[in-house]
């Protein structure tokens, strides 16, 4: 990405590009009708859960100052601004897991301060707002933007970790809550008896272990072989919000002499309540916040801005990786910019500033990209069959098809016909409809031939944070879910983000013994596992660890906490002037590339292997065990090819018939 | 198997044939040294565990009056009998669920009859057993054993399945009756007010679903990646076992102030208590028991007998698959009169008896096949070694190898010579090291060639015998057990025997739609599959659970209960003479073979799929979806190319290095 030097050339820029295709964000996305509706509810339920499950943490770590009723406030505001103004719509906006952690240690903060205390809080982090705002818009304004590239994979992932132990942590921490009085509760009331305490204990555990382990099979529904397609798409995109609602419903599956406390659900006043209300009146108490604390904001504000600065610019990028095709330019600059603006605002009313989110900002350009394809497709078709009503050529046809493409996908610079190459092959071929293929039929070809693109449009941001708001209004039956439900979501959340993620499954690589790593290969597995000697990525993994367990030690620091973002920027100078010293450059480039690389597996330790189990292989157990060559105990080949009633399976592949033998019945008494 | 047709013809032969190897039984075992004691334990713990839950179950279904004391009395008692006498020490002797079943319906019997009551409940099923006994004498006589072999696949298979519905279903009760009063108890108890009632249940499913979970984690332990060899066969090994223990610790971590009795535990008295001892007097009340009822203990009888017949026989043939190579003669006559003593002795000391038991037959050769080969291989090391060092030829070496290895099976008619052959062809071939092989080398080269050999002895069956005898004294440790790990235990035992069972896998087969058949395909998958066409593989699947339906059905009738093993046996002449009518007998061979054949997956939709990803598919949901080719969706492609982060991975295999492209940072920002 080019590098402008005077300030504001950047956002200028990113505005004259966003003017030439803002009237077509709106206009495209009334063509594609009802249809827009799917990837709405889907990118919903993907950011309306965790807000409401972060205003759940924020609650217990604000003592109920604030609740998910400011978290998805804050979530519909901002959503609404960027959809309405922001550069980039494709970019989902929301109140982010170190947005809450900052906010529970402002919070700590201001209580510990006489001159603050409770009351203050807000009006401080008020100011806290301010000067993020401020920072925001400077880095803006000076292009920052550019120096996002300089956070390699290894801080990414590093923050991603941070990020998912957190989750875990406060799994942990919310379950074992549930075995106690909350905090500042009297123990009169009955749920509060020891028998109860303990009840609501277990049932948490139970509420949150299915949650947890049913969320998790959901997501991977979608490569289940049960099932129709439709019921697996469903599962896969709304499992985990069904599942939530599932608990909820079974949580209140208990008998009617349980009190009704128990288990306990999610506290937060109703909108409507006095204890929502007062936000809005902030404003007027930051004015009283002593000054000296106006300059203490400033340290909060720094890390808050240098967060948002990292986050925001990263979940972009996520949403317009290259692979989309997008056809509208970034605004990088300019949402910065916007960014300063809604936390601003956000201060003012006193809720927790939003800013973009992973991974519902990616899972938004995906499910566009989804959409897009059936609407082109749709339209392809359709010109298709015209033509070959009128018994047109091949080649008119696909002239046809490709001016129906063209009209859906109104890009001159786009190169089409480069793109639309191996449609017209097949089309052609299909022509001469002597080969096995037989006659061109629309149906079924054009879709494998379709180029990516993406419905580039406004709408479903703007409509999903509007029903982010409305969530605010559902507050009576959101206070419906078992606070047990959210711990089971955290720790899901928490899980579902490891995998992908190149530092956790190098970590699990170092648990592999050499003897077991061919495993690896027969899977899927990132590029450097071949690439780079062992060696290195067993130094550079232990760095990494290293380096993780600071970040984490800083996070329990009382009041130092709050620097907890500071090492993620360390990593730049060290990862520029350090690291390279450590490693070989090639291999630095391998562990901590851009992009992701994986390998298909290849199965390494042939079937055939399973067929003469017994002459093959010992106890794993064995002394003599080499590592030249695979660590396979003739038991564990046995496993595979013994039914668990203890049958022996006669295991042969396509291609050795001759391998089937068909015992008369009682053969195997003789 | 040849059909004798003279009576005791069967059993003479048996009784001549292991006359021949009886003493070399023992003197293999103490040949093998301490190594013996491996499969010991591994076969004791796979017995024992579900006879202690059996045990429990009894308890449940005849109100304390038989207990695991009892169980293990039976196990052991017949276990030592078996394996000082029986025929086929490799079989492995357990009360089994049908036994238990049927003592549960005895028990109901004898106590809605006024004149038998509770107390005549063991007399009369004394005189059962004695019924019982006499037919199996009878059947073995007649050598009725070669009939086995007319219980095809479709009848075995329908048990099996019937077996693990009850486990599930005894699993499901079991948590149930955790939140419930037990019967016959008072109220007055303090574990017994409500709230501790529900404390215990929600304890109990919590301890119920940790056993079940992580039984079927570690079952699995050897083909784990993680992990060095032993352990993982460790684990294997004893997982399950491990996991009742753990959950049982755990079960204690729980607050002073709830009530000692929750969770519930085990509850039998101890054998050396009132109500263990009762027993052994049995055989003066069996004179008690009123005429009439004599002959009413004839139908249970029969019903057992023709379990028994079944099940022993069926146990003994997987004992001695004739993959395992086993040298010593079968000797199905001689066990079934045994056993039919055997039954006898249960009977009149009122224990339930014992029969072969699956999965633990053939498991116990399984694990003596690996401990030969251990022992067979240390031999021909050794023996190589001293040839090398004398420099011998390759021919010599060979020659040494040979003699050791019959020197350890001294089996004249085996065609050692041929079995040996590949490993000849190796030693020759590294003779002219020239190629890459390298020189010939004993420790590495020989194990891949040593043919199967089973270490046919009586003693691992007669220690496990008698540890499960000394179990009976660690009463006072197994009755810490909580029942809840049990029930946890029952539904592993349930799901653990499903994979393998072809009439479930066919069941699942009936949930995949037709778009999505290709994903068995590319998995391990029954020959059936490949060979049947789908409508007959759906129609005999449809016969089967209609079938197993009404076999469970009957379980449910109250007296009637008792005849539930007669479907099975009905299903004999249906399957002789009604099936080949509706099924083309080619397919019926092949969906009811007596060999279990697979064939390895075969990827059949292809990598390049997702490469082109966008290109191809669209929602599994869209109306145009045909069978016609794969139904996979582009999003669910997707799910295999995305990170859980969002990020789009680079997807390649090995043979395409073109596709590695090492984008500078950043450049997905351009």
């Amino acid at each position: 990405m080019d590098t402008p030097k005077t300030p504001f050339s950047g956002i200028k820029k990113d505005v004259r590009g966003r003017l030439q295709c803002y009237k077509q964000d709106w206009i495209r996305a009334l063509g594609s009708g009802a249809r827009i509706l799917a990837p709405t509810a889907y990118i919903f339920f993907a950011s309306a859960l965790p807000v409401i499950a972060f205003g759940e943490q924020l609650n217990k770590d604000t003592d109920d100052t604030l609740s998910a009723v400011e978290t998805l406030t804050s979530t519909a505001i901002c959503g609404i601004i960027h959809a309405l103004f922001g550069g980039q719509p494709l970019l989902i906006l929301g109140v982010g897991e170190p947005t809450v952690i900052m906010y529970g240690y402002l919070y700590n903060f201001s209580k510990e301060r006489p001159e603050l205390g409770k009351e203050q809080f807000l009006a401080w982090a008020g100011w806290v707002c301010v000067w993020t705002a401020v920072m925001l818009c400077v880095l803006a304004i000076l292009n920052a933007c550019t120096l996002i590239t300089r956070f390699t994979r290894v801080a990414g992932e590093l923050f991603g970790m941070l990020i998912s132990v957190l989750f875990m942590q406060e799994a942990i921490r919310g379950v074992i809550s549930e075995f106690h009085i909350p905090e500042g509760e009297k123990d009169i009331k009955e749920e509060y008896q020891f028998h109860w305490l303990y009840t609501n204990g277990l049932f948490a555990v139970i509420l949150a272990f299915g949650t947890l382990m049913t969320s998790m099979k959901s997501r991977g529904a979608r490569s289940w072989p049960y099932g129709v397609g439709w019921l697996r798409g469903f599962i896969g995109d709304y499992g985990v919000p069904f599942m939530v609602l599932l608990w909820t419903a079974i949580s209140y599956a208990k008998p009617t002499k349980v009190p009704h406390e128990v288990p306990r659900r999610l506290f937060c006043p109703l909108p409507w309540e006095a204890g929502s209300l007062s936000h809005w009146t902030v404003v007027k108490d930051m004015a009283k916040v002593p000054v000296i604390h106006i300059f203490t904001a400033l340290i909060p504000a720094l890390m808050i801005a240098a967060l948002y600065f990292f986050d925001h610019s990263v979940a972009a990028q996520m949403a317009q990786q290259k692979e989309f095709n997008l056809k509208n330019p970034s605004a990088y600059h300019y949402d910065l910019l916007l960014l300063g603006f809604m936390t601003l605002i956000c201060g003012m009313v006193g809720v927790p500033p939003s800013n973009g989110v992973i991974p519902q900002s990616p899972m938004h350009t995906r499910s566009l990209a989804t959409l897009e394809k059936q609407l082109i497709r749709k339209k392809m078709v359709k010109c298709a069959k015209e033509g070959m009503k009128m018994e047109a050529s091949s080649s008119e046809i696909y002239g046809r098809m490709h001016a129906g493409f063209v009209e859906m996908d109104p890009h001159p610079k786009s190169p089409v016909d480069k793109e639309l190459e191996d449609l017209k092959e097949v089309v052609m071929n299909h022509e001469d409809g002597g080969e096995s293929k037989g006659k061109f039929d629309p149906d079924k070809h054009i879709e494998d031939h379709i180029p990516v693109r993406v419905n580039e449009q406004r709408v479903t941001n703007l409509l999903q944070s509007f029903l982010v708001g409305s969530a605010v209004f559902a507050m009576p039956a959101i206070r419906k879910i078992p606070t047990s439900v959210l711990w089971g979501y955290f720790a899901y959340m928490s899980i579902d983000s490891l995998p992908g993620n190149q530092f956790w499954e190098r970590l699990l690589l170092l648990l592999i013994p050499s003897g077991r790593r061919f495993k690896v290969y027969e899977g899927p597995h990132a590029s450097y596992v071949e690439s780079v000697p062992f060696k290195y990525i067993m130094m550079f993994t232990f760095f990494q660890l290293l380096y993780f367990l600071v970040c984490y030690g800083i996070t329990w620091v009382p009041i130092g906490g709050i620097l907890f973002p500071l090492p993620f920027f360390l990593l730049i100078p060290i990862r520029e002037h350090i690291l390279p010293k450590l490693f070989p450059h090639q291999h630095l480039q391998e562990l901590d590339s851009s992009a992701y690389e994986e390998f298909i597996g290849e199965p390494v330790h042939n079937i055939s292997l399973s067929r003469r189990v017994f002459e093959h292989g010992d106890e794993g157990s064995d002394e003599d065990d080499t590592d030249s060559y695979f660590d396979v105990s003739s038991t564990e080949i046995l496993d595979e090819m013994i039914t668990h009633r203890g049958e022996l399976k006669l295991i042969s592949s396509f291609n050795d018939r001759q391998f089937h033998i068909h015992p008369k019945n009682g053969d195997s008494m003789a």
